[in-house]
């Protein structure tokens, strides 16, 4: 094995992501360790749970050990949850133990912003290079790899999926995982790495360029502590797989609550932006964005142009929808004259009717089946955007049309081969649980979802960009 | 009475907003007329409600009329509800039974695009003019007016308040008041005017201007008829109340949907900018953004300056809402050494408490209290702007901290004279009562509220620019 300086800094990533076993360190039963084995319980994970406290006893049916040096098995991950004074005397039984990956909970290390803490986070990370023992954070969240069973929040899902998470933030680790799983992104690896002493996020790109699991890098950084190495390894990343960044930090004081939240120099916007267009990542702003982009990548059919046929909404709101689609750099075309044709045929009166674009298809069942199959399989239109905003109309308290709807783009949607994408959007707060399952049915259907148009098109738009950099004969 | 090319444009908009007596046309079983009736009920309106039908009957406890001539009281408001063809006959209804004004709910005129559709509103509207009855669409709601019970929807609150909306789209309409209405807004007058054949926005703004009940003017406009007469009116308005537009179509086609939803020409929006500028009128964008200006122009105290007291959030929240807030041109001073002497004489160890701004305030409610009025009688801070984040906490599922936060904020509230906005965000969708219990408890101590950190501060910034530009001296 490698150590010092010349550690390979993927070293013992995989034991990190795929442990055999893991000991959790301060483990007491009104401790954060208690909420680490309670996770990794909930998760499913397959292997032994040590959890270790000086008072010994039980701790959720498991038997907790005095110290590392006291279980017998091998330990491939421990979870540190005692006070950062401690933590030295545990690196070095880490060390002893052979324990490949040691994972930090505890905080009061770099990012107090005395020396102190900065002293003592320089002294764990010698220690840990000489005794071979991979540091993850301090002061963060640590691993969510579900396919191995290993979290760090009892309700995060526990199948795996494609998209990849380098977090510095735990709190945003955590929302974006909750607020990704409720649109049917599953997660190949997510990592909170906090002040990022040893692993960072440079490592952690370095890995998933090769991990097999992992279709789409997404990250959360607050800043870099080696600009020249990020963007070398970036670049590659980039070169191999989709990777979208949410750079925070961006202002004189975001950086300032950054250094003061992970000790991160935040670094230049401009710089950023250079670095990130520079590699072809995909930037966004928001964490709401963040997920949108998980979203388009991994569930959005390809898209070969700009032509929306957009449907749904109703009179105020289409007249909003559109202004949001045009101003993303979409048109509308008329709908086409065959499109007209077809449509009158399947109508008993046309009386009323206003083909326009955005349509309202509020008809029977069947002919909005058809019109909406016409429309997705006319050359004229690259994708459909539907537009299903809630609480907008005075006296259907459930706004049916709606579902109706839904049925109509789940039956339609594997009749065709254009991409569909919809905006549920609500002021019924009331109601919330009834569009949670009309957004697990397009979840279901593998349709991508947004929280309104003006999300979708943004994110579409970023992902033909993404695309055209790549596809363009000029690049 | 003014009849005529000569009539005043205001003419009868009272009898509109406080009708004493209202007649439904076409309230049948299962018609939209129907919900009309059910809605003036459910609204506690006062006078008599004629159901009008020709096949007679009862409906809702209430005898249907067969004609508008069968009844025998005067009737100030009619809402037509019959089929387009048919309304030209029941404004000389009107005219004969001297109704004040006709509010259509009714389609199929100019919007339709058709010249049919066209002449026959050309045509209502010279009957009309003849006749002294004001109408009040086609194609729209029409009017909400809670202070006298008149209502579209059923679901609307009973109480008035301060904020008039005068809406060209009946769904933005019913959105925009469900929206406000949750976060404490309410209204004085609410018109959803459709095609504006008669009655439109320049009439209504000159009608608010005077009115004693409105203190707030916003608006959702598709396109004027007169742009001429328009910013006339609107300076005049503008210069009493403040007034806050979402102009839509602002797109070649957003234009074109708007055409055929309310048959308006939406214009330049190069000219619209200059217009809203030049009154003084504060532009949004979207229909949150109107609700957050309702909000903060009712809700927020006057602020001096752009000094933010960050309280909540927690790490990777706090930077992003730092980005966000600097952003929007606020800074977030350093907490001033005499803070943090204050601060550490509450607490008994001050080991780990890192004084910086945004500030967690993760202490006990005395201490939390304390601190809060020191931050907040602080000479060094203009306002505070609390952070509170859902989601982002691994092992309390209610994020018990935000409910004892909302304890300090409404107790510290009265004590200063402070402004405070604070920012709900929340990822967990399964517990949309919870957070949905805490907004009111936040709008029923007049503390404003908002979606997240990024809407606060673009709101208040607008509220800042409008009170700037009204007390610079150069103005």
């Amino acid at each position: 094995m490698a150590t010092g300086a010349n550690v390979k800094r993927t070293e013992h990533l995989d034991a990190a992501f795929a442990p055999g076993s893991v000991a959790v360190i301060g483990a007491g039963p009104a401790t954060a360790g208690r909420f680490y084995v309670e996770s990794l319980q909930a998760s499913g994970f397959a292997g032994p749970i040590y959890p270790v406290h000086p008072d010994g006893g039980q701790l959720l049916g498991l038997p907790i050990y005095r110290s590392l040096g006291d279980i017998a098995g091998p330990v491939d991950l421990a979870i540190s949850c005692i006070p950062a004074r401690l933590v030295p005397g545990l690196v070095r039984e880490c060390a002893a133990k052979r324990v490949k990956a040691l994972s930090m909970f505890t905080s009061g290390f770099s990012e107090t912003g005395r020396e102190t803490g900065r002293a003592l986070e320089d002294e764990i990370v010698r220690m840990a290079r000489e005794g071979g023992v991979r540091l993850i954070g301090p002061n963060c969240m640590g691993i969510y790899s579900p396919r191995c069973g290993v979290s760090f929040v009892p309700d995060f899902p526990r199948n795996a999926g494609g998209v990849a998470l380098v977090c510095q933030s735990g709190g945003n680790a955590i929302y974006l995982v909750r607020l990704a799983a409720e649109r049917g992104i599953r997660f190949s690896k997510v990592i909170s790495y906090g002040n990022a002493c040893d692993v960072n996020e440079s490592d952690l790109f370095e890995y998933l360029a090769e991990d097999g699991d992992t279709s789409l890098v997404t990250a959360y950084i607050e800043g870099v502590k080696d600009g020249g190495r990020f963007q070398e390894v970036l670049g590659r990343l980039a070169a191999r797989k989709p990777v979208v960044v949410l750079k925070s930090g961006t202002t004189t004081e975001g950086a300032r609550t950054a250094s003061s939240h992970t000790s991160s120099m935040a670094g230049s916007d401009r710089v950023w932006s250079a670095v990130l267009d520079g590699a072809g990542a995909v930037r966004v702003d928001t964490l709401y964005q963040l997920v949108d982009m998980m979203v388009t990548f991994q569930f959005l059919r390809p898209v070969k142009g700009r032509r929306v046929a957009m449907v749904g909404g109703g009179g105020g709101a289409s007249v909003l929808a559109t202004d949001a689609c045009v101003s993303a750099g979409f048109s509308l075309p008329a709908i086409p004259s065959d499109v007209s044709r077809a449509m009158r045929s399947k109508l008993d009166s046309d009386a009323g009717l206003i083909l326009t674009n955005p349509i309202e298809l509020n008809l029977s069942p069947e002919v909005t089946h058809a019109m909406a199959r016409t429309m997705l399989q006319h050359e004229g239109f690259d994708l459909m955007l539907a537009n299903c905003v809630f609480g907008q109309h005075p006296w259907t308290p459930f706004d049916v049309w709606f579902d109706l709807f839904c049925d109509t783009i789940v039956r339609v949607y594997p009749e065709v081969d254009k991409p569909v994408a919809v905006a549920i959007e609500s002021v019924l707060t009331n109601q919330e649980q009834h569009f949670a399952a009309l957004r697990r049915r397009y979840v279901e259907a593998r349709v991508p979802v947004y929280y309104s148009m003006a999300d979708a098109c943004l994110a579409v738009d970023r992902y033909l960009r993404y695309h055209e950099a790549r596809g363009g004969a000029s690049e």
